[in-house]
This record gives C-alpha cells, structure tokens and sequence, in this order.
C-alpha cells in the first residue's frame, strides 16, 4: 500500500466514524449519503501532504483535513440545485434524491460542520486554518457566481475564464495544501509556495476536465463524452476554439451553443467537435495546461525541503494529472 | 438617545461601514441590499448589552455582534426560498427580486462573512467565539427542518413545537448573549445563566409572533393579519386550540387547514378565529407567554451583577416584550 491509499484511507476511516445519524433524519441522512460516497478525497490527502512534507502532527491536520472535504462536498451539494444537475459519482444527486428545499439546509449544515472540524486542532493554529477556510469558502462562491454570469454572457475572455476556475476550484486545492503546512509550522514563504503549486496545478487539472469531457476515452470516462459540449459550458476549449476560429467557424459554433440540450444533441456534439478539431484546441488545450503544469512544479521546486521528502506529493499529483477520467 | 438606541446606531454604522460594492455584482449586491434594510438588529444589540452587563470592552465585541445579524440574515435569505416568501420587512425577498440560486449562493456567502466578522476580537476570544457560532447554526438548520417535517405532519406536540422555536429562533439569541458575555470574561456560571436567560425568553418572544399574527391590531402589525393561518402554520395557537377542542371543533380545524391558501382565505380565517375564541387559545399562550417571560426573567435575576447594571438589557428585553408588531 502506497502512502496515498494510507491517507486515502485514513480519511475513509474518519468519515465512517462520524456519527451522521442524528435527527431530524431528513437534515442528517443526506450528509451521511454524500459524505459516504467515495470520491477522490483530494483535498484532504492534499492537507495530509503537506503536513507530512513539513514534517507536522498528522493527528493535528486530520479533523482541518476533513473540514475541507466536507465543504467540497457541501459546495457540490448546492451546485448541483444550481446547475440541474441529476447524477454526481454515479448518484442521484441530493436535491433530486430528496428535493432542493433539503439540498439547500443539509449544505448549510455542512457547512457549519466543516468549521467545527476545522477547529478540531490545537488551538494555535485555530485562527490560521479558519481563516484560510473563510477566504476560500468566499472566492469558491465568487467563482460559482462567476460561472453563472458567464451563461448569459457572450464575451468571455479567456482571461475571465481562468480567473473563474482559479476561484471555483484552484484556490480550494491551494487552501487545503496551505492548512497542511500552516499546521506543520511551514515558513511564510514555503506556505505561499505550496498555496501557489495547488493554484497553478488546480487550474492544471480543471483545464483537463474541460478536456477529458469533449477528448475522453468513452470506454474508461464513466459518462456520455460532451456534456459540456451538450449543455453549451463556455469551457476554455469553446472559449479557446472561438479565439482560434475564421468568421465562419466563430458563427457556426456560436450558433451551435444556442441549441438546446436535448434537441438533437449527438449531431451537434459531432458538429462542434468538428470546428474543435479544425482548430486543433486539443493541442492548444494540452499546451495551456502543461504550462500550468509546469508552474506548478516551479512552486513545488522551490520549497526548501530536501526533494526526497516531496515525493509523495509528486507523485499524487502525477497521478492526478494522468487520470483520464 | 438611550443606551438600546446608541448600541442599534452602532451596528448600524458598522454596517454601513462594510463594503459589499464587490464583483460579481450579482452576488454581492443581495447582501447589501439585505444588511441596508433596516431590522431590529435584536441580536447584535444582545450581544452589546451581554458584553457591557459584565463590562466587557465593546470593541471587542461590536464584530461578532456583526456576526450573528448577518448570520440571521443568511438563515433568512435561504428560509424565504423554502417558504416562497414573496416579502420580507415590506421588500421583496432575495429569491424573488433576483432568482433562487443567487439567493442560494449569496446566503452562502454570508454565512462566510459571519465567520469572518465572528474572527474580529482578542485571538483569545476566538475559539469561544466560533465554538457557539458553529453550535448554533447547525441547531438553527435541525430547527428550520424540523418545521418543513411539521407541515407533512399531522401529529405534532406541543412539546416538539417548543423545540422546533427553540432550536428555530431562542437559541440564536441565547448564543447572541453568550458570545457578549465570553468576550466580556463572565464567569461560566454566569455565561450559562444568560444562555439560558435568552431561550426562555425567545421562546416567549416566537409564542408572541405567534400571537400576533392572529390577535395583532391590524393598524399597527403591518401586514395582514391571519397569514399563518392562511398559509396553514402548525403554530402555537394551532396546536394547542387542538389540544382544547372538541372532536367537533377539532376535526373542523383540521379541516380548515387543508384549504389552500387562495382558496377563500377571509372566510377561512374568520372560521378559524371563531374555534381560536371558543376554546380560548389567546388566554392560554399568552399564559404560555408569560411562563417562559417569567422563566427568562430567574436566570437574568441569579446573574451575579449588581441589579443596576442589568437595567438596559431589561428595559431592550421588556420593549421588545410589549411590542405590537
């Protein structure tokens, strides 16, 4: 067993021991239905990392650690209301298992229990950790908002684009890395560095997901390739393709994002692909994304730590940006 | 100006002082359109006057005052999508002037922002601090719950109404209470004994609300009068005129609140009043009323602080007690 699948587990573990079967049944059963589910546990193994890579109390981190996959999934919880979405990991979500109304209290409620873990450390690093989780817990919402704009909007740069994704889902990689090394006693300088590795590498890995929906491997990606294609997402490859495409490609996409989602959708999956790959943005995707690859492991070199120490780090997020799914 | 007065200028001031002209427009302007409307500010100024009873520095305070208004007017915001509240202070709600995922996401992020406030003071007050905010925001959920169960319901007790307004409404000012008298260094039997002096009394002050929106003097209350009825809140008076009726008057009343609430509304109301006064339900909460007033008033009263320093706090609680609307 790899040290991943330890912390892996460890967090695994930690959930199960959480007692969720309190009352009012309705509030606590769907805390207990997501938090159950296993997904990736990223943030938290990330916390766990960082601890370790500073040479912390793990025993400090793992309650912060947590905190931080209980508001992932409390944000999820309520994006999913926002955006109609019908399954995640495989499940129904919440507000389609029960209805909105206990979507929207059972995220408050999470929400409340990843503070009270986030203060399950010693007291002095209280105030660091909960800082770090308030700042994230505003710009994650920001980035939502953000997202949202951007449907209605038809001029979306690139630019704003990143700016949306570093928000909605760079920072929280960044933040839960941070709260591992401010439990560690990192220096100022080497949290900064491994908040600014899970910033470059969070916009890294959402880059991908853009690309894996459209360019996926349908036999091992688990869902329908194009859903985002399906459900006109401005992802950095239709924003990309934009940029790259002739009068005439720029018109036929910007119509084709127009078509609603159930009207025919195969055929204009296939058509927009078609522009997509005229445009080669699969290669234009891949570039930006190892660039931020790149800065990332710039970030993670420059922590003064013998390198040895960073392997496990290393080797998650390798593990991370070669999924393909 | 009296001292209650000073203290609601206070926050009204610290409000004004906040800055919510941020991007994205559309999820900062709800919560400045929200914080400028002017409550009663019941929470902060309980916090205030709990830190100046046991002489606490108001400094310290006046942020995690903040906190508790802006995390009640978070649980306000998500409530009123829940209750498809078109009103609220005689504006329209979050959810209606803008639409319910903003209301979602805005809430959200207020509820980041109280955690941010409730930071503001000594580091040594912090975990005291966010310990009771934590605690009752997830009882203030377990409440709003417990009264969405309530409308599916048809066997609720009195006793689990209690707990409902308990867990819905009292608890939010006994920690308002609580976190004044932690800054102000009280001592734990005196923290205990304000707590608890605020649950006795807000159950009081939600049998009041109660009262009020059936037997409220028209000219004053503000709005129309019988809105729990018409929409068929299983309230105080409901419960317990079930409790006094006959199998008559009790299987009319059950009747009655299985009508719509458009469906003939004045006739509805006016039926529901006449068992209200045949089984005299106004005599008996306002005999319930005054229990729990009375209760409120043993634990201000075994505060061990010289009677003339609890004046202001008496005379906020007595003002709010003998309010008309």
């Amino acid at each position: 067993m790899n040290r991943i699948t330890g912390l892996e587990t460890l967090i695994n573990i930690l959930i199960a021991e959480q007692d969720f079967d309190k009352k009012p049944e309705r509030l606590y059963a769907p805390i207990d239905y997501v938090m159950s589910q296993k997904g990736k546990r990223i943030r938290p193994i990330l916390a766990l990392l960082a601890c370790e890579l500073f040479q912390g109390n793990i025993d400090d981190v793992k309650y912060p650690a947590l905190a931080m996959e209980m508001f992932h999934n409390f944000t999820l919880v309520h994006d999913d209301i926002m955006d109609k979405a019908p399954l995640r990991r495989g499940f129904e979500t919440v507000y389609k298992k029960w209805n909105s109304d206990i979507a929207i209290l059972s995220g408050d409620t999470m929400f409340a229990i990843a503070y009270q873990y986030a203060m399950k450390t010693q007291p002095r690093y209280i105030k660091g950790v909960l800082e770090t989780l308030s700042k994230v817990a505003i710009e994650v919402c920001e980035g939502q908002q953000m997202d949202m704009d951007f449907e209605e909007s038809d001029m979306v740069e690139i630019e704003d684009y990143v700016r949306m994704i570093t928000l909605k889902t760079a920072v929280l990689l960044g933040s839960s890395l941070k709260i591992g090394a401010l439990i560690a006693e990192a220096s100022p300088n080497d949290i900064e560095e491994i908040y600014n590795f899970g910033l470059d590498f969070g916009i890294a890995f959402q880059l991908q997901d853009d690309l894996l929906d459209a360019y996926g491997d349908q036999s091992v990606f688990g869902k329908q390739l194009g859903g985002d294609i399906r459900s006109n997402k401005k992802t950095y490859l239709y924003l990309k393709a934009l940029q790259l495409a002739d009068k005439d490609q720029s018109q036929k996409l910007k119509a084709l994002f127009t078509v609603d989602n159930h009207a025919n959708s195969n055929q204009k999956v296939k058509e927009v692909m078609a522009i997509f790959d005229q445009v080669n943005v699969k290669k234009h995707t891949i570039d930006a994304m190892q660039t931020y690859y790149e800065k990332s492991l710039v970030h993670l070199e420059s922590i003064r730590v013998a390198s040895e120490r960073k392997k496990d780090l290393q080797f998650f997020i390798e593990s991370l940006y070669s999924r393909n799914r």
